[in-house]
């Protein structure tokens, strides 16, 4: 089908350039040593997920169990949980996930660590555990001083085994040069590096090193490996966004995804509306500065305001819009887009070549 | 089964409230002497939708054609699509739906009017439309002084039949006291009478003058019907949130949807952190001004930060929160909450009652 018969709001993947930010992000992590285990919360497909792999990657990164379950129940093998899992019925969810693939899950309170370990124990079957450090973002997590601790607390609790260490430097997000993002990404490395020495030190073993996020992995210098880190979980490389345009660790033509939208009102001459609206393109801030809600492809406008199924474009000089016009927008955060529909629609060259259903959408438990 | 055992993140609709908000607007919209045709996209549900129409509603309103899909394919009879549709493919879909139930639409150009009327006339048909009129919002409809040029437009198309006028004065959600909503609404009303007034005195009719939101009809004064309005269209009100409290139009015990959370990480004595991020949550901020991203039910604490899994809590002095706790949290912003989620728990006392679809979950078109 084209492109121009699909109807809008829709959630559109340019192959062309989705192939060349996966073939780009797995040359990256190459040469900084690290194996790759991309977060899939940014695409949330089996499609891509299929595609990753493919590209070299040794397993997949989820948000939360739900999450699992689906890439597990598709045959997924290799699966990292990167979240303090806590709640009722989780653990025995993971258990069954577990059984099926290689399952690892992030804990960051002997609290939670002795909560997961119960099912696996009375299964006599251990789960692999990473302990969360915090590198700075004040999120969750242990602070690296205190991770040899925990790591002790958790290496004595039943059902588990120690695995490694991961972090997010999701203030990587406010870096907005290269020599910054080298900056913080340098600092993210050396803090996770010195927990997982600090746990070896109390003589436990802590083979995974983990870190994330594209601006990080995009920071990084070569042969990371060498400097005690073994893995990397980027995940919005697949589609980048405008806030990755802003942050500049990628450019406009290397955005994958966009929404393609109808103009349904021309009410002024420096005001066009169309049919998307943070139902589609998601409320979510441009970051690490506030700047509308998306760009419109081709144009100098941007979108200024939204509500639930409008866009407001604040028309730029020189651009015009009619009733009736189709245009694209890049969104400020691909992640939260995909989650808000239920098919991603693959094109290539103005073809739709396949819908792809957002298999884990919504899995938020 | 108990509330206790629902698995976390969760939307919860507390049915005692839901039921006392909506006998509430009923008698709102009584007193004022307007018909009441509320928004479905706050609940996006149908057991909600059945329940308004049991409280007198004369039909439903819905914003869009994907909207209007899902109800008429469940068999509501009366539906109103409050939005200017244009696009590919639309015209003929309004048509399939138009087949099934009493349908009438936006319209606020003549380019997007002259196409929704083409199948319609083609089939023998008419659509009923409504003009939309801006009364101050700066987002889709004609300024008041403009609406009797574009009715007479309108009426001289094949295959349309003008109905009336609507408004939707958003920017309600800027009045913070009584006596502001009072003079906002009343502002609303008189444009949006104003506007019908001058279709009148081209000639044409315009039997409908419809105006919407909670705000708005929580600050008109009774027998409107006087002042020339005949139907209101508020959608907030099932659920209210964070906002409408904030607003002043509610307060939190008027609020029946919450999101059940688990505390996963209490990595600092000022600092929670739930399994309730923007995925659960959404992103929207509170208005009229920004505070957070929700109020934590029986606590002083708020959402203070969000990312896509995690909603990280301020602890205020005096609260305390524990690893595996479940908390409740009143969100910013209810209708953008339904539609992350595939089922609302209706809970009455602590029992979950009933699992109840979100069949209009996502349908942006």
């Amino acid at each position: 089908m084209s492109l121009d018969r699909l109807p809008t709001p829709a959630p559109v993947v340019d192959l062309d350039v989705l192939e060349r930010n996966l073939a780009r992000m797995a040359l990256r992590a190459q040469q900084a040593g690290l194996a790759l285990r991309p977060h899939a919360k940014t695409h949330k497909t089996l499609q891509i997920a299929r595609l990753q792999l493919a590209e070299g990657a040794i397993g997949l990164t989820v948000a939360k169990t739900a999450e699992a379950e689906v890439y597990a129940g598709a045959g997924f093998e290799d699966l990292f949980v990167a979240y303090p899992v806590v709640g009722v019925g989780k653990p025995e969810r993971l258990l069954a996930v577990a059984r099926r693939a290689k399952l690892a899950v992030g804990v960051d309170s002997v609290e939670g660590a002795r909560a997961l370990g119960v099912p696996f124990a009375a299964a006599g079957m251990r789960l692999r555990v990473r302990i969360e450090i915090d590198c700075g973002q004040r999120r969750t997590g242990v602070r690296p001083e205190d991770a040899a601790s925990l790591a002790r607390e958790v290496s004595a609790l039943p059902g588990l085994e120690l695995e490694g260490v991961f972090t997010h430097g999701g203030h990587a997000y406010e870096a907005t040069s290269d020599a910054e993002r080298g900056a913080r990404a340098g600092e993210e490395a050396a803090l996770v590096a010195t927990a997982a020495a600090a746990i070896r030190e109390v003589g436990l073993a802590c083979p995974v090193v983990s870190l994330g996020s594209t601006p990080t992995l995009e920071g990084l210098g070569d042969a990371m490996g060498g400097a005690g880190v073994t893995e990397a979980r980027p995940g919005n490389y697949v589609f980048h966004d405008a806030t990755q345009v802003a942050l500049g660790s990628c450019t406009l033509e290397d955005c994958a995804l966009s929404v393609l939208a109808t103009v349904v009102s021309v009410p002024a001459p420096d005001r066009a509306v169309l049919d998307a609206g943070s139902k589609a393109l998601a409320a979510d801030g441009r970051r690490p500065t506030p700047d509308g809600h998306g760009i419109v492809v081709g144009t100098r406008s941007r979108v200024a305001r939204l509500s639930e199924e409008h866009g407001v474009v604040a028309v730029a000089p020189g651009d015009a819009f009619h009733v009736g016009q189709r245009v694209r927008v890049v969104p400020n955060h691909a992640c939260v887009v995909s989650n808000l529909h239920d098919v991603l629609y693959a094109v290539r060259r103005g073809e739709v070549e396949e819908g792809w259903p957002v298999a884990a959408r919504g899995r938020v438990e």
